[in-house]
């Protein structure tokens, strides 16, 4: 096996410092009647207000900014239906250099002309894994581009931390930090950067039961694929990959898994309270303080809202009706 | 005619340091998106996420706080089915006095709610106009409770003022401000602070086309009641009162009507672009941005986005599908 190098939190403080021009340096929120429902004092990193409303941008602008001249002159490229193709479109067009996104052709709407208002070229293909990655190989065949992964990435994990630093900066109390797990990159570099300027903090995922591969993986110490996974959060579909298990496995205290209902509940709860958008996949860690609210109880909780890209015509509080 | 008194700055200025310990100074938030599409810089002022979820905490509370003891000892009163009653009921809670509300026994689930929640004593009578004068004088009769008008109360007005000049202080540069009417209450508030703060600024209120009884009334001269008014922005069905009708005239510069659709638009747009949750009647200001965009191009326009409290179960924009 080769060796697998993971960021420290020197890659995510230069990754801080690269990105600042370009990123928004969010809010962090605080909701009276969520910290009395709770018995827990929470503060939410508020990403859904991101440039392309993702935590995406991070990463997609370090791993960007991060190109040698000799690489960025042939462009990025990527596979996503999702709001990283958005984030890699849109830094690539900060850079002045080309994105190509393979999409599948059934991806939402919103996302196709998210992708192209920010001027990535976009190849369609049909919605299997196998097409997109084939599609994506043809593609930098012929372009020449650097696949930028959406999570798997030494860069994007070093970019997506910077999110938790800058949290951690303006409440350096807390004594938990919980965010969602997909592919694991905002949870890597959550972790690198939580345990590094707080050693004492817990850091936690949380991930649907119906799509809990990384609570699988996390305890049996081996990557388990994420398997058709059917979860209303949508942004956490995808397996770990060899960086993220690692830093996971590293850093992270634990994983927690959490109800479709709770998720939903979670969801709208944020909305109705807090009078913000987030995406179903962002109420994950809500959700689970509200299944083991005696895990947080009496602390200061650090959540990230990972992005607020909501389809409207399809809410899921409103299709239960 | 008996003379009409309507606050100055200086009742706002007061009304200020009143009221201060108990609302949120919320966040002024701008888009580069919607700039760009409209060539005009946009600060909005977030009173979406103020207590109660709209700006009518600022002016309940500073009606609450300027009663003497001999009358806060016998509560306060009022007739709404919005946003007033929750937040005349939260104030009266902070002051530890009763608040007696009469509401519609057709009035949203959500609405009874969020006034039972903040403690607030409900009468539930017949949805007509005249039946809720009726229970509110047989109230009053019995309890001795102070009346708090919603809008036509001249520390309401000053209260509701404070919103405008919190922009101002953060935004000096603002060459236009702008703002939804219905009764009236944020209009004549925030002329009073705009004209006072900056003589040069322009005024402007919005209003749905379909509930255009302020407009008639500044264009004619006299109160025009609101006629049977059919618009998606609930919370700007009232009239004009004596007092507001008087600021509107002395100090707005134009009062500009708008249609549904572009209401229905732009409340999606702040929604999508922004992520933050806002009411219909909130949406107002940015569709006259979207109809009348000459009026408003290369200025820097301050709108207060007046409210967050939204029916989910009932958005515009979902059941136009």
């Amino acid at each position: 096996m080769t060796d697998i190098y993971i960021p420290s939190y020197s890659d995510i403080v230069e990754a801080h410092q690269r990105i600042l021009p370009f990123i928004h340096q969010t809010p962090v929120l605080t909701c009276s009647g969520i910290n009395e429902m709770l018995g827990a004092d929470l503060y939410f990193k508020c990403e859904n207000f991101q440039k392309v409303g993702a935590f995406k941008f991070r990463g997609a602008t370090n791993a960007v900014l991060c190109l040698s001249d000799a690489e960025a002159v042939k462009g990025v490229a990527t596979h996503s239906s999702g709001n990283h193709a958005a984030a890699l479109a849109l830094a690539a067009k900060i850079k002045g250099i080309k994105a190509y996104v393979v999409m599948p052709n059934n991806a939402p709407e919103t996302k196709k002309m998210a992708v192209a208002s920010y001027g990535g070229e976009i190849t369609f293909c049909e919605p299997t894994l196998t097409a997109r990655e084939s599609a994506l190989e043809q593609l930098v065949k012929r372009s020449g581009a650097a696949v930028i992964h959406p999570y798997n990435n030494f860069q994007v994990i070093s970019g997506q931390g910077t999110a938790a630093k800058e949290l951690l900066e303006e409440v350096p109390s807390l004594d938990i930090i919980i965010v969602p797990v997909g592919g694991g990159g905002l949870l890597s570099g959550t972790a690198i950067a939580g345990k590094t300027l707080k050693p004492g903090i817990r850091v936690i995922a949380a991930e649907p039961e119906m799509a809990n591969d990384a609570f699988q993986s996390f305890r049996g110490g081996y990557i388990v694929p994420s398997n058709n996974p059917k979860t209303v959060a949508d942004g956490l579909l995808t397996s770990l990959g060899s960086l993220t298990f690692k830093a996971i496995q590293m850093y992270v205290d634990d994983v927690v898994t959490v109800s479709e209902e709770l998720i939903i509940y979670a969801m709208r709860l944020i909305w109705q309270r807090m009078k913000i958008i987030i995406e179903p996949s962002s109420a994950v860690p809500l959700a689970a303080l509200l299944q083991y609210p005696e895990l947080f109880k009496n602390h200061k909780v650090g959540i990230i809202l990972s992005g607020g890209n909501v389809d409207f015509n399809n809410l899921p509080f409103i299709s239960l009706r």
